[in-house]
């Protein structure tokens, strides 16, 4: 069997966990629930069949500190950091380039640092089954997640041909990759069937990859083999700042998946949530008797069904139910629950404002 | 004229105000409204019309240091403190005994030290108008806030004939002191006419209420005078310690004005507000557009009729209208207006948990 090479893309600097998150250490940082980090908890999850020396992860300068930090047992050469964000594609070819360097056989398992994921052994069989598949069928194999309910906020991905075979883990051949729909598109999705989460978990071979790179890419392609020329160099730091910063923005799903033909589904069951508010980290949380979640000292008088999180110092509620309260530093969010969304307002008007302190 | 002495009780360790008033910082050493605290407003009112030399305080040990910050020039002999607090009368009956010392003659204003006033000018007419009468008939006089809804957290003043002169403020013979009523009652009262609030502001020429301190509660009028004769001596703080600590607790209303027959109200119809909870202070503070009220640094995202008061750092609230938070030191406060009288209720379980880093 080819080497398995993991890619963890850590780079994203995601504002929803304000004030929690900030710039200096986004949400994958955080210990949002548990005694891990999101991203030690992803690193967790491919370490069980993956040696640590095969994992990457792709940050960026800012977050540097925090991550070398978070990850004292990784090679510090498998820390790669973008100059500047440049959404998915580029950032796997990136490091497409490094595992290809390695080993132009291996397989490469890429995957977000920020979601939950708690059924580790499931985990771990559903990728081994996408991985038997990218290399039977040389297809680039994405995991998708049974849907729970018409949710407006992912991808969806449509499937075709059901490919299993004796394996216990569904496979599929892939129809099509859709956006973001509406109410009424995602509840057509669900009575249809068929469709699954897109949930940002793909597998490859690292060549069949890079073959599609220079077929749907193939500017990307060229400036990547440039870059790779120079991995190892004194001057790689440079050639990464003068070529990778001047690639397209573009993402993995609207570069390649929507129009490659050889994309396959394997079906995850696991336990999944890419916790995209502070909403759905009090769901994903053990509640007491009133509903409460409490991380950090809180009293509840009159309040149910609210959320606290506070580093450090009393957080007091009375009187309010269904409030999110965190406290983090020097900043203070009190949420009306299911209007967590909106604290990207917060972080855009003092990023508006040059308020950095809060950033 | 006689000398005007002025005693302001300043030893209350009010918890209505938590997180912002602390064991060792009440609510009359607050910030609440502009630039000084309530005592420091207090002790402008007074210095208007006596010099500060007569201006005494009554705390106690556990403020000392907050009391004598904020009061720099006032003498520190006048800064009296009590070993234990004992409410209202054994307080006054204190400072009676130094004021006696200075004058025998004079006339003493007492008032409490964490009341919002603004009308400094007709405060002022009003006292002085209080002096007058308390000069003229021997009498011990309260000054009675013209009622502006049947409010049940204040006790009420009756009044008898009306003796107001060629005076514009109105002078009244007293009929009798009302415990806080209930709201039917309290409506009565406003509809039959002739009550007052009583604000716990009194005036009387020291002999005429060491008078009726040897009439009333004769036990305690031993034991002052056994205080008295100890004051400037080393041993003084010893002999308070030992005869204070034992005084019965009662409030002048009780001990004295609810029996005592010279008794004469003085109508004030100044601006007076006791600021009983968070709630007041969003009442007398200036709104924004949206009803908002904000001290520190704040963000309202979809929030309306809110109040937030921050000593640092940011508070960001969304999507809630009508709550109040307050972020001072350690602790942090997120109530819904309308339930601010339940602070207590945080106050009361700390204190039974021990959590004293929080009091």
């Amino acid at each position: 069997m080819n080497d398995i090479y993991c890619l963890i893309m850590a780079g994203g600097s995601g504002t929803r966990f304000w004030p929690k998150s900030r710039v200096k250490k986004p949400k994958q940082f955080l210990n949002i629930v548990g005694d891990r980090s999101l991203l030690q908890d992803t690193i967790g999850r491919f370490s069980a069949f993956t040696p640590t020396e095969n994992i990457y992860i792709v940050s960026n300068k800012n977050q540097a500190e925090v991550l070398e930090g978070q990850t004292p047992l990784l090679p510090k050469e498998n820390l790669i950091y973008e100059p500047v964000g440049k959404n998915t594609l580029p950032c796997i070819g990136l490091a497409a380039m490094f595992a290809e360097k390695e080993n132009p056989d291996g397989v490469m398992v890429v995957s977000p640092s920020d979601h939950l994921i708690t059924d580790e052994k499931l985990f771990s069989e559903t990728v081994l089954s996408a991985v038997n598949i990218a290399n039977e069928k040389d297809g680039i194999v994405t995991i998708g997640i049974t849907p729970q309910y018409p949710a407006t906020g992912y991808g969806y991905v449509q499937t075709d041909e059901d490919i299993t075979g004796e394996n216990a883990i569904k496979q599929f051949k892939v129809r099509r990759f859709v956006e973001k729909p509406d109410k009424n598109t995602a509840e057509g999705y669900l009575n249809e069937g068929g469709f699954y989460w897109n949930s940002g978990l793909f597998v490859f071979k690292v060549s069949v990859f890079l073959e599609a790179v220079k077929e749907f890419a193939p500017a990307l392609y060229a400036d990547l083999r440039k870059i790779q020329k120079d991995i190892g160099n004194q001057t790689f730091d440079q050639t990464l700042d003068t070529i990778y910063g001047a690639v397209e923005s573009i993402s993995i799903d609207y570069g390649i998946m929507e129009h490659a033909q050889n994309i396959y589904l394997v079906e995850g069951n696991f336990d999944w949530n890419d916790l995209g508010s502070w909403e759905s980290v009090y769901q994903v949380n053990e509640k007491d008797g009133n509903g409460n979640v409490q991380s950090g000292e809180a009293i509840f008088i009159g309040a149910k069904n609210a959320f606290i999180d506070t580093d450090q110092g009393l957080v007091a509620l009375i009187g309010l139910d269904d409030v999110v309260v965190v406290k983090e530093g020097n900043a203070t969010l009190v949420c009306k629950r299911g209007k967590s969304e909106e604290v990207k307002k917060i972080v855009d008007q003092l990023k508006s404002e040059g308020r950095i302190e809060y950033l």
